[in-house]
């Protein structure tokens, strides 16, 4: 008999082991969640908005690497078959003229016809493979979510969206910098190399200690903070649209898919 | 003074230069030309079809990698300021209904207010770099354009899009065969490493000296034939579909831009 503590260790568990425990309630950030699996953002708007998140997201292929568009009012993912969108999230937001309505575990009951989803890389699926090179990662030891940041760097508009970039940070020790960007740059479908080591206040990052989303971390004596492009930009830029209509995922709180992260590889 | 032969030597020009020759009228296939530039292919379609394309190429992105997506009607491109997508390809088709009413210089006079142009990648923008690898081509050595084949691999559909997967072929010295994968692999953008390597008939390809596009090239002893994805398998999916109307480039005939090829490379 497994002893149950408060939070479930889903470290161990396969993508469909993990969507499971998210069907039934469990609600936790994925970082670290079915190791070796890349994960998602999900961005389900009302068709007549679909075409402009595709080409944001083709505008701004680092912030918003697509990796699956579903038919209208479609729960299947090619990347998890078997999986529901509706439920096998662990944390959903639903949006209504641009805001928050609702912050819910799921969302059989507010799924409409026309909803195209959008799934769009993050960068949980590297990490992974910067652990396996000894690339520590202070989120997962600290046991919080990545903390992520809103720049001033703008986005290119596409359609009705724009806004700004999102980035998520990562104390990476300074020797193993270098070994980060190599690892991650062949990744390009899940966010690639950085877009920024260094330097918060460049990106108009005032205060680590204040994150935008997620938790903040601590670093560490001779670590620098290094800046993935991410998802969650698309996300902003969705809301910056104000559509009547959306439903996204909670920022940290991801699809889990089988597809595995080395597929996202390029070599 | 030049002295002028039947076909201008572009092989020294600037990607400028080669688009003003263009828009004068010459007419040639643009492998080789402004060297160390991005081509791309060039697909215009009405705004309603749109979604389509651009679904299309984000299900199958090896073969449509999207550069750019224009607002309607709009015959500028970010990758090439100052040229004109109207006057600047060397060779356009006009589509209508699916098939080709004419083969223009110049569609200045059949431009429309509601065409969307994507700029798909090609594969003619890492020819430069694999031949400063020393990896050589046959096609630009014989002085004809690339050969293409229309595959039976089938894409994955989107919207009312779908058809095989057409590629090019490139003979390579068996022994520059991985140093070809390892150049190509890093410029995703540009369709990236191989499909296929050798053994065109697991490809349903019958008869290598009778492509579908394009022209035969002759393999030199100890010679593979490789496989790329190419961007001429947008233009194929269109067509299924039957739109009242269209423009395209004439296969091998690009859209040269002022994109460095070198800029598509991720590291």
């Amino acid at each position: 008999m497994t002893v149950t503590t408060g939070v479930p260790d889903l470290s161990g568990c396969t993508p469909a082991e993990a969507r499971a425990a998210f069907r039934s309630g469990t609600t936790v950030p994925t970082s670290g969640v079915a190791p070796g699996f890349a994960q998602a953002n999900v961005i389900s708007v009302p068709r007549d908005y679909a075409y402009d998140v595709l080409l944001f997201a083709q505008r701004n292929p680092k912030p918003c690497p697509v990796l699956e568009v579903t038919e209208p009012g479609s729960w299947h993912s090619r990347l998890a078959p078997g999986a529901d969108l509706r439920t096998d999230v662990p944390s959903y937001h639903v949006w209504q003229d641009g805001g928050v309505r609702d912050t819910l575990p799921d969302v059989t009951g507010a799924w409409r016809d026309d909803l195209v989803t959008f799934l769009i890389g993050c960068s949980f699926s590297f990490e992974t493979l910067l652990r396996d090179a000894q690339v520590p990662l202070r989120h997962v030891e600290q046991g919080t979510n990545v903390p992520m940041y809103v720049t001033d760097r703008p986005c290119v508009p596409g359609g009705r969206l724009h806004g700004p970039m999102v980035v998520s940070m990562r104390p990476v020790p300074a020797h193993l910098v270098a070994r980060a960007v190599q690892i991650t740059a062949m990744m390009p479908a899940v966010h690639g190399a950085p877009v920024h080591v260094g330097e918060p206040e460049a990106l108009g990052i005032q205060d680590l200690s204040a994150p935008d989303f997620g938790d903040p971390v601590t670093l560490r004596d001779g670590d620098v903070p290094v800046f993935w492009a991410c998802g969650v930009t698309s996300q902003a830029a969705v809301m910056q649209a104000k559509p009547p209509f959306a439903i996204t995922h909670a920022p940290g709180y991801m699809f889990v898919t089988d597809a595995r992260d080395v597929d996202y590889r390029i070599v």
